[in-house]
């Protein structure tokens, strides 16, 4: 299988899934508005800001122009931001109407769109008109670009509600160290990659505090219950929570220090105030309005989501984080399923 | 809620139980073959072997005399290794018949019995005669004893079939820093705990190649899949192994090293022979039984279990270990939730 693939965003994760496509024999053409970053990759081959030493692809072909990037194009990966996905979708709605094409279209983006709190798929469903795309589906799981980039072992989800374009991005993306499965649960999909920064920020929090495996174990069990309790509201498989975009990108949450979210919740932990721990990171933390996000999701629909709003009364200074986590053991005795 | 509470076998865990539930107002009474043992107990409130520098509470008593230990207890509390757990039951079921007593029977051991691959409830069930017991019930989660022996938050789940005892055991064990969640799928909390140990020896093994995150939670969460499609087929509901006996263990594995299982398979990754391993480890492994007994199981019931298929190939020299991650990486395409 080859194709014209544009991927839109030139970020760590967007650049190293467009080699990894490159890398898979197809035709890609990567997009970002930093026209210095461009020229960089088209010349030197690399990505400095994100992946230094890392050398791409010869065969890979960088553009700043969004009309130049998506001619042709069989395929359009989505690897922008999440709050700024929907720029960018009006942008390329326009170009497609314009350029008579009906791509494939795949995101590989994590978070909640949080003016609506709308899912991604259904941002891009909303700005893309059902006549100028062929499908939606995304990528999702516990894929650092790091491992990705030296080729290590990941695997990751292909999700979409049709099978075909599940099963369509799965060719695109699968290789021997690159192992992709299908899932026609999408909402259950992102829901699971976007809350998992909530469960991040908590778990940095308790490290910061000082609290060992059990706590940190414990965290992540019951965080990914109440992920699951909002997710089902949504029509999600609670099944899909115990997959590679849920548990999986939870373990990594788990094992790896280096996320931002973490790394902000750590910095809560040991007492520092939000405003200071937002300066120290000095990059957006995703987990701060996707807390926001879903702990009014939870209001509005019911849910009960102790961590989630434990976490969400700690950030915006209603209590403090010992209180909230004495308040979290001292709940009523609870059954392990149904809440 | 004060009880009458024996604890038999005094490891680590067997001994920090005991000291939990005397904390929490009970009479306990722990057992241990070992008479030096006992008296440290006693005299010093040391387990110097198991804890070092941990004083154990006063009021907790210990014997090596199992009549005594068992005399008018209203629970008695199983801490022994999955593989004595039948000897010591048999041992039980007399004393119990001599004193014609009815207690709670609950295990907070891990492991299935190799000799008939059975759950560890199933063996106490067809020890101690149902005269003789008024309940069987299962305490277990990501609880490493350390954790719990400094009051660090811990979250468990107690099981029973018999939701009634899963609320008394939940009861007996709940405090302000150790939270018990009730389930009545006591067959999934049990293999949750006992097949998380091949995934130990899976995540060293990757680690000692010199694989990163995205691998390792790749395999945590494909082996969470495998274990719970084996487990489905026992009656289990494969929601329970999203739970803390489940995902819960699996994390404690991932994220903590002192696990003998992870330390071996981490030997094994980095080229020793199970032989050599075994030797270095100087202790039971109980994750290689486990995958011997899981191997067997999957083979008689028809389930696909990719990756403790190639542990065991590993483990008993049928194949390389890097042979093993290829064959893994390079099956047929899948969907997520089918297997």
């Amino acid at each position: 299988m080859s194709e014209r693939v544009t991927v839109l965003g030139a970020g760590s994760w967007g650049s190293i899934v467009a080699n990894l496509l490159d890398q898979n024999g197809n035709h890609v053409t990567i997009w970002s508005r930093n026209q210095s970053q461009v020229e960089q990759l088209n010349q030197a081959h690399t990505n400095n800001k994100y992946l230094p030493n890392f050398k791409y692809s010869k065969t890979l072909v960088a553009t700043s122009n969004l009309t130049d990037a998506i001619q042709n194009a069989d395929s359009i990966v989505f690897a922008v931001p999440a709050q700024s996905i929907r720029l960018v979708a009006k942008k390329v709605e326009n170009r497609l109407e314009q350029l008579k094409l009906k791509p494939n279209i795949i995101h590989v983006s994590k978070g909640l769109e949080t003016t609506t709190s709308e899912l991604l798929s259904q941002v891009l469903a909303e700005e893309i008109h059902i006549d100028h795309r062929k499908s939606i589906s995304v990528i999702s799981g516990p894929s650092q670009a790091e491992d990705v980039a030296r080729k290590d072992i990941t695997l990751v989800t292909a999700a979409s509600d049709d099978i075909n374009a599940a099963t369509h991005a799965q060719k695109l993306f699968m290789n021997h160290y690159f192992r992709v499965y299908t899932n026609t649960d999408m909402i259950g999909v992102e829901i699971g990659a976007a809350l998992k920064n909530i469960i991040a920020l908590g778990a940095g929090a308790l490290s910061g505090l000082g609290y060992g495996d059990n706590a940190k174990a414990a965290l992540m069990v019951r965080g990914l219950a109440e992920i699951s309790r909002l997710g089902t509201t949504f029509g999600a498989n609670p099944l899909t929570f115990t997959g590679l975009s849920g548990v999986g990108d939870i373990i990594v949450t788990a094992t790896s220090h280096d996320s931002r979210n973490w790394q902000a919740g750590y910095q809560l932990g040991q007492g520092k105030s939000l405003d200071q721990v937002v300066k120290n990171i000095g990059m957006v933390i995703e987990g701060i309005d996707t807390t926001k996000v879903a702990y009014r999701l939870a209001k509005k629909r019911g849910v009960e989501m102790p961590i989630t709003t434990a976490i969400y009364y700690v950030l915006y200074g209603k209590i403090g984080i010992k209180d909230a986590i004495s308040q979290l053991m001292l709940r009523d005795r609870k059954s392990e399923l149904d809440n």
